[in-house]
């Protein structure tokens, strides 16, 4: 395939599909520390409440994987996944507001897997700054404009109180951040080419609270 | 409209249509605090990234809410939002695992908008049981099975370690919890019927990341 054709079709994998991608390869590797080799479409979809037609069309967008019958080898597809999400490069992330929600996520195991790396962290509170958390140091707000280019971060998690996010997403956009998770329960309006996406743990409670009354 | 006809057309509403009356409801709250009595449904969308025209199917399940041209009363399609969330009636969580992630959404503000009220918390740890954080006292998790039918509580956030959340959800499942807002990273194996929500905050970070290389 043409480098430019192969550009073109990765640019229209949905989002959606590169997240299920990367719990796929989380299934593969706990399937594999309990000693499995090979797996079925089905072994792996049952954890994640979608078909394995969705599976398989999704691992379709790179060309074939498994074998009818058989399944996959766990190491193979492990191997294609880890290539496709390019996670052999450590991605750098900075966070914005240290607070409970931000120093959870600080301490947060699940980033290890996949290499994502928080290397920078902000906070206004002078009782904060200059201490050093899970081997990050807390940093001045004011010199986030600095460091974030400096660093060549490009991500960013925004866990400051809802009324000061859109104004920290804003400058993040001026420090060249490209993607922002946010979990400060409020929607930012920012350029259309920066991809935001919101943890909204109040909406998720509340559309499991809604979906269980009509059980 | 027959009852059961409208019972059988609330169940088939997806989940992802009943998260987004949600956030707009929150838009649509923020909006009026700034002073606004109309709004037009781009002006909802453009905070979501979704098109007026997905705005618009999302209400079309409950019939028109709007006039062409003029938008939408927010008062009142508000209210409307409201009714169908069934947010006045109050809904009581269990959270099992008050680390710092548990703890932050114990002090989380974000689920007071909707009447999501945390209303008994567990934990393992010696230290920490029998303590009252934010108004809620920690009890021993060998307890969970007694208070939460008790209390008739349908829903449960799941912060313990990623080894012991599938144990920990089974239990739940025996307690007659209905839903399940997970943020252990790992894939909950439980019956059809158990709605698991799955908050993974390493694979949306590990999903912009790759995004973010991609542009």
């Amino acid at each position: 395939m043409e480098q430019n054709a192969k550009q073109d079709i990765k640019k229209k994998i949905p989002f959606e599909t590169i997240k299920r991608l990367s719990l796929y390869l989380r299934i593969l590797k706990h399937q594999k520390q309990a000693g499995k080799e090979n797996i079925l479409s089905s072994e792996i979809t049952k954890y994640l409440n979608i078909t394995p037609e969705q599976f398989r069309k999704d691992l379709s967008y790179f060309g074939s994987m498994g074998k009818k019958g058989v399944g996959y080898n766990i190491d193979l597809l492990s191997s294609n996944l880890e290539n496709i999400l390019g996670i052999y490069d450590e991605s750098k992330i900075a966070i914005i507001g240290i607070g409970k929600l931000g120093s959870a996520l600080l301490a947060y195991p699940g980033f290890f897997d996949f290499r994502l790396k928080i290397c920078c962290a902000f906070d206004t509170d002078l009782g904060k700054i200059g201490k050093t958390w899970e081997g990050i140091k807390i940093e001045d707000i004011s010199k986030m404009t600095a460091i974030i280019p400096e660093q060549n971060i490009k991500i960013a998690i925004i866990t400051v109180p809802a009324e000061f996010a859109q104004e920290i997403a804003e400058k993040l956009v001026s420090c060249d951040i490209k993607g922002i998770l946010n979990f400060a329960p409020v929607d930012l309006n920012l350029p259309k080419e920066i991809l935001v996406r919101n943890v909204d743990m109040a909406s998720e409670l509340m559309t499991l609270a809604y979906m269980v009354q009509k059980i």
